[in-house]
């Protein structure tokens, strides 16, 4: 199991592999984030997206399951999130684009009100298949402390 | 049509109002955040949730849900939106929740490189049926400017 205590400043890691799917765009589209241009290919012309292109917020989704996988990889000792800073959609998201994570460690700083937890702030950088990246952000996660 | 020019920094709106279910928590958190404490009230007892609690990108996607439909009451000329800063989870969602919306436009810019929108920073609170703040960010959207 990784701990707080097991993460360092510096520390990078790749993983991630997801393909967007028209399907999965237009699915969390119609649900959450039903604007024309996440729904139609001639309302999309009309604005700088061109063609369809995935809600932001299902990047983000997305960018979470990665996230996940990955830390199933590492049984990481995950308590939640506290938030998100400087999150930006840098590029459109199309269906057929697949996305994978960079992720570098900012700071480490232990709970002053919750001494069982830390808090980890990372840039996650997400790209397509064109190495462009598409969107980034700023994370604070909430990792469990050792016990032992 | 709301445009760009129409908004005004200061002004406040009140909207929306979101049933949060068992069955969607752990349709998007299966998905797209399977951490045990968003599937499991088993697992969510061993840390601060208690019980099965919605992802924070689940909230996001709920509270865009909201605001989507509240722009088309308005009409809103959306091109999308640049990025998101300060994103907060203050506290868990439940299933059995109600959640609903409260926006403070702070601050409107044209954008220089794209004469065609301007930018609004708008603050966004997100609260429960118990009037706690559940959820805040600061949105960067991006509205098209009167052509007229």
């Amino acid at each position: 199991m990784k701990y707080f205590e097991d993460f360092a400043v510096g520390e990078r890691e790749q993983f991630g592999s997801y393909s967007v799917t028209a399907e999965e765009v237009a699915e969390f589209a119609g649900k959450y984030d039903p604007q024309p241009f996440h729904l139609s290919d001639e309302a999309a012309a009309k604005t700088h997206f061109g063609r369809i292109a995935a809600s932001g917020w299902h990047t983000c989704s997305m960018t979470m399951a990665m996230l996940v996988a990955h830390m199933k990889d590492d049984a990481l000792a995950s308590r939640g999130a506290a938030g998100i800073d400087e999150l930006r959609w840098l590029k459109p998201v199309y269906p057929g684009d697949t996305l994978r994570c960079e992720t570098a460690v900012l700071e480490l700083r232990p709970s002053r009100s919750r001494p069982d937890i830390g808090s980890v702030r990372s840039e996650m950088k997400v790209y397509n298949q064109n190495d462009e990246a598409v969107m980034r952000f700023v994370s604070i996660a909430l990792i469990a402390r050792r016990t032992d």
